[in-house]
């Protein structure tokens, strides 16, 4: 398969491409590294993105950034952030992407632990990974052409400990194997409209 | 109790204002009806029905637009509509809110059923109520002053047949009656950070 994988430089992204990289043609891509940068907050640049790298028979997403702070001291600009990037960006790869990837394909989405294991100053995370839950949901059912569309939902990785466990108190940190699987699980299954679960 | 109902001319909000009017003071607020007049994807005009209210128990709101249109068709803007104006509204109205509400008082947002039993043309409703789910997972655990959030989630309302029904083939209508329950519950109970379902 050619897969693109948006965010392959980041700690889910490198577990990502280590799984699919062994079997599987990547296409890596990001906002600030990879071989096709793509903004994917702006649908132009998604569609740009698609343009250039042509029909694929995969799209994976990592990526997605969320404002995290005290619950009270979120702006309406703050909070908008995880909507607009992690969310919508995510979104936009999928609408943007139907005619481009071939029949039976699949889009799959990152979300993450923190709408159903909250921590403080999460509040934007945990409801940008909601609505991508509920976005795999609603659109599993409309997508053409056999196309699939799912979301993995990993916990903190051990990888990640060093920099963010001290915000994540009793978090049972995943191994980035395990994780990697769980993309495998989406990209060459059949499972369509699923959270994929991973901890 | 001294109870905001956002979006009280709606068929959710009646049912929440006969169930919750008998037993409390119920100040209306909506965009285009009530009381006080808000548009609460502005946190501006959030804050200025505050201070035109002062100090409430409870916040109810049964308000929030989304787009309604087949997977394909959705641009940016018609898919970013329910993440600014369905989410970001009633997150806008807990942020806003959380110094006007008194001690152990509550925030009882609205989701719907899309994201749990999808329908065509329904994906930004199914987005916008996942990201409500985890938004009152995650904000409960940092409220202030005892103060409580929760979502209600219900079914299409048998009221709302006769308009809706021909795009949500199968699905059981919830009596008026058991929805303004739900937000009883919230409201005059203990819970937080809890998706209500009502099916």
């Amino acid at each position: 398969m050619k897969i693109i994988v948006v965010g392959a430089e980041g700690d889910i992204g490198k577990a990502v491409c280590e799984e699919l990289g062994a079997r599987h043609d990547i296409v890596t891509a990001g906002r600030s590294s990879g071989e096709v940068r793509v903004d994917m907050a702006d649908r132009t640049s998604v569609e740009a993105m698609y343009a250039r790298t042509g029909q694929v028979d995969a799209v994976v997403s990592t990526a997605g950034n969320v404002h995290f702070g005290p619950l009270a001291d979120y702006t309406q600009d703050t909070f908008m952030l995880g909507l607009e990037n992690k969310v919508m960006g995510q979104v936009n790869l999928v609408l943007a992407g139907l005619g481009t990837v071939t029949e039976g394909g699949s889009f799959t989405l990152t979300s993450g632990v923190l709408d159903r294991d909250p921590i403080r100053m999460g509040t934007g995370a945990a409801t940008a990974n909601g609505a991508l839950g509920g976005f795999v949901v609603g659109a599993a059912i409309e997508m053409p052409r056999g196309l699939r569309v799912n979301v993995v939902s990993p916990g903190l990785l051990d990888v990640s400990v060093p920099r963010y466990g001290a915000w994540f108190p009793g978090h049972e940190p995943v191994s980035s194997g395990k994780v990697g699987r769980a993309y495998a699980k989406s990209v060459e299954g059949a499972i369509t409209g699923q959270v994929i679960i991973v901890e």
